[in-house]
């Protein structure tokens, strides 16, 4: 793609009505632009992240047996009245209308398992815009009022099926992490298991400053906890414990027999395991910057490579990588060096390109990781060769 | 897939709460369930099929310059005051929220173009969940109140180039209708300009009974006029014409400089080009069926060909087609093969393959294209070749 003509544009200062790093990043960069407190745009560039955080946790949902759906938005009261949900903050309602949005789909994905079958178990997942009635959405895309989800609900005949494939989902969960980057900055943390589980529930906290947790580690064998179940004494005696803020970007929840039980299905159990999308997207942002933008990990990143040409044309070069399948956005604008340079650190594509007269004149192009300061020489006719395998 | 462990059921009585053909076949074939009147949920096969038709619209739309973004459904009153249109009928209103839910968005791309290009021509499009207040939705998924939609934004300095761009998004729209399988049944006709253009819109209006619109197509030239602008006199001078009930599964509209000047862009004009991504698969089902089930075209199928296994074990066969990624649907149930081939053709994959022990005997599985009667026997070596040369 060629940067003259991308629909995007970045911006030097940061918005004045965004605090969080996330949004204030992605909006200088031309990956989002927000349209309300809590509500965004997502541009080409922060389109393309979100399909490829998408293909990953689609391909990791599949490996597990997930049968993917799409749930409407919009929710008949009836079904909310059940479990009694109808009236509780988080629920957009229709002006004269018994429609309300969904924030979550308990109370639709169960009397649909309930109709369509008879064979157990069954792990059915949607990855799908919720809405949510969020008051203060000050954290850009951690926290929005309509944002994109991947909720899996599994129905199983009994509880330690439903055990056995909680462990496979939390597996499953952070295999995701790691190829969006998150993993090392991701702790598995106990949280409460609601009213209706005596067991606990787990939360994927992902360590930042920007999080509006607080997660507490336990300095001896590393187990976390949220504060809602915290207790100043770890399970293996231990009563030293880093506080750290971190952002939830997934939980999972054994939901045993509460919402089976209302929506009159007998005898089954059911899991819920929550991730969010554009969450996550914020997430990366948060934990992969520095001053100068964004350094979007490899495999979420929008494209592959960078090329930059400073007072030469690098169209041949563009043509040859974009043959072999490597993502390209080629920066052919009529900007100085220094404007291209920044652009392209503020987009933070892995890796950077530059073509100049100085480095043609070796036959060669200059090639720089971002997130690192080394520059290396690499031939023209090797580049396609070294760009393979970088990827 | 093995049909055993499909999320999905076939029904054999008509939905009594269902009077348009395509809802009765789509619940009945297990490819989408009923929340309430106009808002369903897409079981997997259903999913498929959205995800094949979505494929097709993005690579027309990006074949013709089109960049893919995706905007909020939550949309400021703001926005929607500046037009005029707050009040309209159509929109549903988020209860003590200055929030309303986009059923087209002019309102938001404008001022997002505005913002982020002053490079033209931009052709901008997503892929999108509509909502629209729609008291009498009663024709299954050609009419929802939730519904998936394309929709395409074009901003020009010139009333030429934006002439020009109308015309390629109208060969972009029969190439998508041709791989649809809807070319032959899809009409390119003449509709009002509305309030701001002297111009022509166009329609596409695919012939089916169970069209809620009306068109007139003059039995000399073949041109087609909606019922808004018919005058009972073609161009060419006839008077004779063909009546036809229709759907409009696209639209196509100069916008002018409408929205651009009430949102302060000087000097472009618009275009705007919808086309129903859901209300296409309806569509779809409403022109190819029997009364046997629903017979897809190949490109927007859900699977390339259904196994079916009678009294034996196909499963070497379902690995091997596999293999070549050829997309499978196996039935492996226990059920007698009336009730197999029932399904099968419901369900209506191009492609059914009967291995039965009457077949294995010569060596051979027995082949039927969905809407023919002609049975072939094909030798389970020369399998995965045959269906190559069919796809």
């Amino acid at each position: 793609m060629k940067q003259r003509e991308l629909f995007t544009k970045t911006i030097k200062e940061n918005p004045k009505d965004e605090k969080s790093i996330n949004a204030q990043l992605l909006i200088r960069a031309g990956f989002i632009d927000k349209l309300g407190a809590g509500i965004y745009s997502y541009l080409p560039l922060g389109l393309m992240v979100i399909e490829n955080i998408k293909n990953i946790v689609r391909e990791e949902m599949n490996k597990i047996g997930g049968q993917e759906i799409l749930m409407p938005s919009l929710h008949p009261k009836e079904n909310w009245e059940i479990t009694g949900r109808w009236n509780v903050e988080e629920m957009y309602k229709i002006k004269d209308n018994n429609l309300g949005l969904g924030w979550t789909h308990e109370e639709i994905i169960t009397p649909l398992v309930k109709k369509y079958t008879s064979v157990f178990p069954k792990y059915i997942y949607q990855i799908q815009t919720k809405f949510r009635n969020e008051p203060r959405a000050k954290s850009g895309i951690l926290r929005g009022r309509e944002f994109l989800m991947k909720d899996l609900y599994s129905f199983h005949t009994s509880e330690s099926d439903l055990n056995d494939y909680y462990e496979k989902v939390k597996e499953a969960y952070f295999k995701i992490f790691k190829r969006c980057g998150l993993k090392e900055k991701t702790y598995l943390t106990l949280a409460s298991g609601g009213a209706f589980s005596s067991s606990f529930s787990h939360e994927f906290q992902t360590v930042t400053d920007a999080g509006e947790d607080i997660i507490y580690i336990c300095k001896n064998c590393g187990q976390s906890f949220n504060r809602e179940i915290f207790e100043s004494k770890c399970e293996c005696g231990s009563t030293e414990f880093e506080e750290k803020k971190s952002i939830e970007v997934g939980n999972i929840f054994k939901l045993q027999d509460k919402y089976s039980k209302l929506f009159g299905m007998d005898n089954i159990v059911m899991g819920c395991y929550g991730l969010g999308i554009t969450r996550m997207m914020g997430a990366i942002v948060e934990v992969f910057n520095d001053e100068k933008g964004i350094i979007w990990p490899k495999e979420v990143a929008p494209f592959d490579v960078h090329l930059l040409e400073l007072d030469t044309d690098a169209s041949e070069i563009y043509d040859n990588l974009q043959k072999e399948e490597i993502k390209v956005l080629y920066d052919n604008r009529e900007k100085s060096a220094g404007e291209k340079l920044n652009d392209c650190d503020l987009i933070g594509i892995p890796i950077r390109i530059i073509l100049s007269k100085k480095t043609l004149e070796k036959d060669c192009v200059e090639i720089k990781k971002r997130g690192t300061d080394e520059l290396e020489l690499v031939k023209i006719k090797k580049l396609t060769e070294f760009i393979q395998n970088e990827l």
